[in-house]
């Protein structure tokens, strides 16, 4: 069965033209990272000396040289900033607390979610209705829920082996609640994070308003806590209370950052991560790993001496967590100066051991990547299959249908750090963040060589 | 190309009786699991309320009443212990210097090689010897080594993208270092720890003596620290001074722990791990991992029903670190009781992220088992591969010919942490251990359904 497999892999891969030299390239772009890669050095540097870096902060600022400089080290033929407007949101001082009838006020361990208003630093309290779903909030009717906290004890999805499907099903739980609570007269919202932690972290990340309603307050809570307050519920009534200055400030000036090596040609590869992150952590998974995986295929390029047929840009986006501006803007000037993309590359999944690639595209392109595939497979990437590109990138397919692809790293450990306090250095595995780069390089080498 | 690959797989599969029967069977214990699944609960109970527990430790006298509290709680039909001797290795208290011929002597992290000899609490001290392999060190002779100490500075082989390839490469000095210098009259041999990790970290694990030599002392240094010593010994001389009282102590009886559940005929198929650990860290994914997943196997066929048709063993393995003892007598004594065994399954590998299956028996079993890789895919593990089995279970394929297999985890950090203080609870992901619980019981349920 194993020999039939491969037969007919190989069978496939002559067909759109691999080759002894693709293979023997693919093994020295192997051992270049794995005994000589940077990236885990360098996103030590990023997340100890820099630390997280939300759009609009003075880390973000701090960032943007960093991976300047990072891209000139590696040896770039050219850098440059693109200027994107981003939102700025800023979570200041916030506190939440909790009691029955029966006790005192104590405090609860929690975030408030991005882009969430706070409560003008007045103390907002009331009682709290808990709901497991959007079918059972629907269900009640405005007077139950007015003047009332409404707490979306929604569970992630733990039955997804895939993460990302469980968070595809979980999100909506913390993009929509405020204004949905909002919108039947509650106080404000409360969620158990989109965790798939068995732990007490609480998890951030966007919300949205809906402008029709008033824009109320959400925030999250770890697993353990909202376990907690699920019990404390059953049988008596609960209270919380919140203060908080969190909410949005003028919009501001910032840069994605590109580097880039000059092709035969000018058609264009982009590869890619962003380098802005939540407000908590340390930024190391999401989207550290991205960003030095991209800075790492540039310098092993210039390193093994590869020179491209098209233009190879690598590019650490501005704004991907709380606007998605610096993808957008990357695309809009794409378009504006004619440029022709060929394929673009995004790391967003985390810095884990890599499982594959995901490919947005037509399916003849699709077929042709697949036919690779024995290529891959010594490097642990087995999966080539139609799937994501990535939010940065995403903009190139939609406004001029660029080929777009995703790493897809293991999922099983993302949801446990995502969006909080816990996305931290030592998290990474300096083995698994390379082997991600090796298969992103060596996708991008494949790319350049075989399409025109 | 993917429908192509799908359509010879399935055709495969179909040949061989997988069933839309066995999907749903294997979506259930999946759901199972991931959802309710005690593993990574009772993980933190034996790693956090009695740790390590090394052969003849009054810790793995715990454990093994731990074991076999866990196995009947988890619906054994009959839960049994076997005896097995063991031998016992102590540690004691050491401590090793370091000093140039301008310094004073400083302390070195470092760990004796589990079975080293120690000094008899007297100091060794001598000038340190580098050499970077097995090669280099043959050419020299024994009056350069004489009344030295031989620093062995082999780096782990990070250029293998499976690291248990580096680690075959790298064992030999661990394991033989100490008499390979005892033949050429040196006082004791230091070692780079067998480590992909970035870090200070010393490994212990088993060392080897050959009769016909000195038992000298084997230590092992972290990563940094053989990095230190080596650059330190470039442009002078270097000296080491040993103090240990570690040694051999008189061998005991431990024992194995199994469970049982009655099959409809008297067959026999082994799923297992081994109870033991290294005297350092926790033993979480070595083998703490095994030993739970291999309790939940037995708790969901319980909790789902499926009565097998043969007789599954679930084994806690004594011994297995520096002495192999508890598998070479469960092997025995299945053979002087004459019992038929059909397979047998081992994880030891790590409680990461499952990516299949290592099959270590005739090529027409093997062909069987990859015709079933369709229903494996979807549950992350895609690997279906002749392969090792385990140093458990092996000794029942010596002896009576048994088809073995193991647990094929993503190798990328086992050896950040195998055999060091930092094997702890804290670096095993639940999710992780419960998807390598996952596909070891869908491959026992597929081979007491279609192995008879």
């Amino acid at each position: 069965m194993k020999n039939l497999l491969f037969s007919v892999l190989v069978l496939g891969g002559i067909c759109f033209g691999q080759t002894k030299e693709d293979s023997i390239q693919f093994r020295k772009i192997s051992n270049e990272i794995l005994l000589h890669g940077q990236a885990y050095d360098i996103l030590y540097d990023l997340t100890q000396n820099i630390g997280h870096r939300l759009s609009g902060s003075p880390e973000y600022e701090k960032a943007t040289l960093w991976a300047e400089q990072q891209l000139k080290d590696a040896g770039a033929d050219k850098v440059w900033l693109q200027e994107t407007l981003v939102p700025v949101w800023h979570r200041g001082k916030e506190s939440l607390k909790y009691k029955t009838d029966k006790g005192e006020w104590k405090d609860l361990k929690f975030l408030s979610l991005g882009n969430s208003e706070g409560t003008g630093k007045k103390d907002v309290e009331g009682e709290v209705i808990r709901v497991t779903n959007f079918d059972e909030f629907n269900k009640l009717p405005a007077e139950a829920i007015k003047g009332k906290i409404v707490f979306f004890d929604y569970l992630f999805p733990q039955q997804h082996v895939e993460t990302f499907r469980g968070y595809g099903e979980a999100y909506i739980y913390r993009s929509h609640t405020a204004s949905a609570v909002a919108e039947k007269g509650g106080k404000f919202a409360i969620i158990r994070s989109v965790s798939t932690g068995p732990d007490d972290v609480p998890h951030t990340g966007t919300m949205n308003y809906d402008e029709k309603f008033a824009k109320i307050p959400a925030v999250a809570v770890g697993n353990t806590t909202a376990d907690m307050l699920a019990d404390l519920i059953k049988n008596q009534k609960l209270y919380l209370k919140l203060n908080s200055d969190c909410g949005m400030q003028p919009e501001k000036i910032n840069h994605s950052v590109i580097g880039e090596i000059k092709g035969k040609d000018d058609k264009i590869i982009t590869v890619g991560g962003h380098l802005d992150s939540w407000d908590v952590g340390e930024g190391a998974h999401d989207d550290g790993a991205g960003i030095v995986q991209t800075i790492e295929i540039l310098r092993t390029f210039k390193k093994l001496g590869i020179q491209p047929n098209h233009t190879i840009r690598f590019v650490c986006f501005a704004n991907e967590e709380n606007g998605a501006r610096g993808g957008v803007k990357y695309a809009e000037e794409a378009k504006s100066k004619n440029e022709t993309h060929l394929f673009a590359l995004e790391s967003d999944a985390g810095g884990f051991s890599p499982r594959g690639i995901s490919l947005d595209m037509d399916d003849s392109k699709i077929k042709q990547i697949q036919s690779w595939l024995p290529l891959f497979e010594p490097y642990g990437a087995y999966l080539l299959i139609k799937g994501y590109g990535g939010v940065d990138i995403n903009p190139l397919k939609y406004t001029m249908g660029v080929p777009v692809a995703g790493l897809v790293p293991d999922s099983q450990r993302y949801f446990d750090i995502h969006h909080s306090a816990n996305d931290t250095f030592d998290k990474v595995n300096k083995r698994e963040l390379h082997l991600g780069a090796i298969v992103m390089a060596q996708m991008i080498y494949m790319i350049d060589k075989y399409w025109k």
